[in-house]
């Protein structure tokens, strides 16, 4: 496996969550992944969030305006939809996640329904599109960052416009002023820098959706959508590490392993330790939220010598992670067990 | 060039200040690079910070003792000694830096000279040991992760004891609950996750003192210390990338360049901008603080075609950045001009 200049600047410039930041139930700033599309745009001193295209009424709205309107707080598990891309042979050459595109933010903003409704959109409509400041080229064409939903996704509720991260403005880098957040969707859905909403009477054909975030196989099939986030689960790295080769030295005895789980599309069920193959039932925590990670605990008696740790999830759907990744075109949605090289002294 | 997965996996959880973030005066939390050793530690309820060795009186403070003792906010330009290391040939493994291991912070703290008078060193103290929390295995020995200054250096009034970062109690990866702050110098030396302070009667020897940060020409020189930063000037990337070569586009026509500038040795004299090789000045404008970068300006007329852009600085002191690196065997402290490839459209 080699890495080339193109994807060092990425990997450079964005980052992922170090993972003995699994320890916090929510990320602290700076540790949460971070994936920049484009650049972290220049806002203009007068931005204001439009929402027109097939509505009764279009808004136009400031940060004020937005921060006087009701105001929810959810903790919601974000992913990259790229992680674990790096672990996929033969290679696809994109931001070489490994497994560490994760992070879990405590947003604050308004709901998307309620806007949405007040904008009153018209008969025909079926998707909403998302656009963001952040501008550039990406397969030859240039565009502004933007994703869209189905209508019903819109809607469900769920979704919120974040114009805080722990109680805290939004930084720059995750979006401010104001951004999408689709708890359950992997990240790209959750369109930074949000200037526009836009009521469409077809569904949205842009780059970022219908050629990028496809789930495809080979280069013929047309694919699927990548939406919501299969169930993942991450181990903190027990002991200590080697600066180099990150490996992990745990002192012989009782240790305790510790990780969070996650899936978007039904709550957790299970999470399963593996000790060289060998694998047992870990025990699982309520999630702090709807789509919010839950913390998971395991008591391992550590014997000398060389071994591989692993972990699995299974979702309340019966989505469970594969032991071996599943190798598509774009690099998407590789949620393969995390495995773990530990020397017990 | 190709990057193995060892370094893939530092690259992926440290992480660069993406360069559009040249336009804050001051780094927002998350954009300022950071290198994490080992881990990002998980500190005891019970953290004190203990200054002790050859000393007069021993000190044990807590957060709050510390909290009630005369503060400082001091703006400060802080690089990793391993910045460029990616950029030179033959290659370095070791974390991958291409140009972004940088950024600036308004840390608020404590002075470390009034403590260290406090504490009162004894006869024969020759240097001061700051040791963190963290701790793992380099170069195969297990170590907390500590540095030495001399004790000139240590009361030099510069350094600080920092428990804030813009304004905010300091992040867990940047090294709450305290860490030491020495302006002017490359980041190593500024220790994260401070727990002890020791005034020795000899040089510290440890690894990364004596074995690592050293400049040597090759394996057999014994080289000297890394210290302070050398000059350099970085340009925010005019126009718009491409998502994945990060090559730029811009209109044709007057394009507003921009970037900052800094050493640890002595204020920033000049920078020049290279067009296509031909140098021009640019406008300097005064630093903020003392050991904080310089914003500088340049109106440059694009003209349609490829084009190569450059800036390099020089400081009062009559250090100049080179045009090509100058390998070592650490990668530490390659300054070389920044070269940019722009499209002009």
């Amino acid at each position: 496996m080699a890495i080339s200049m193109d994807e060092l600047q990425l990997a450079t410039r964005n980052h992922g969550m170090p993972l003995e930041a699994l320890r916090y139930d929510v990320t602290p700033v700076g540790l949460h992944y971070l994936l920049v599309h484009f650049d972290v745009p220049a806002v203009p001193e007068d931005w204001r969030l439009h929402v027109g295209g097939l509505v009764s009424r279009e808004l136009t709205l400031s940060q004020d305006e937005l921060r006087e309107r009701p105001s929810v707080r959810r903790i919601v598990t974000m992913e990259c939809a790229g992680n674990g891309r790096a672990r996929l042979e033969p290679r696809i050459v994109s931001q070489p996640w490994i497994a560490e595109a994760i992070g879990t933010g405590e947003w604050g903003g308004v709901e998307l329904a309620p806007l949405l409704r007040e904008a009153g959109m018209g008969d025909g409509a079926v998707e909403v599109l998302f656009t963001g400041l952040d501008r550039g080229i990406d397969g030859g064409v240039e565009q502004a960052y933007e994703r869209s939903l189905s209508l019903d996704e819109a809607l469900a509720g769920d979704a919120l416009l974040a114009y805080e991260l722990n109680g805290e403005p939004l930084p720059p880098q995750h979006g401010a002023p104001l951004r999408l957040v689709v708890p359950g969707w992997y990240g790209m859905t959750s369109v930074k820098w949000l200037e526009r909403i836009r009521v469409l009477d077809r569904p949205f054909d842009g780059y970022q959706q219908a050629h990028a975030y496809r789930f495809r196989r080979d280069e013929d099939d047309e694919g699927e959508p990548v939406a919501r986030m299969r169930p993942r689960s991450l181990m903190l790295p027990p002991g200590v590490p080697d600066f180099m080769t990150r490996r992990r030295f745990v002192e012989a005895g009782p240790c305790s392993l510790e990780g969070r789980a996650w899936s978007g599309v039904a709550p957790i069920e299970s999470v399963e330790v593996g000790v060289d193959g060998e694998w047992a039932t870990a025990r699982v925590e309520p999630a702090p939220d709807r789509f919010a990670w839950s913390r998971w605990t395991f008591h391992w008696q550590a014997e000398p010598g060389d071994h591989e740790l692993a972990c699995r999830a299974r979702d309340e759907a019966g989505n469970e992670q594969p032991l071996e990744p599943e190798w598509n075109v774009g690099g998407y949605c590789n949620n393969a067990a995390q495995s773990l090289a530990v020397t017990v002294r």
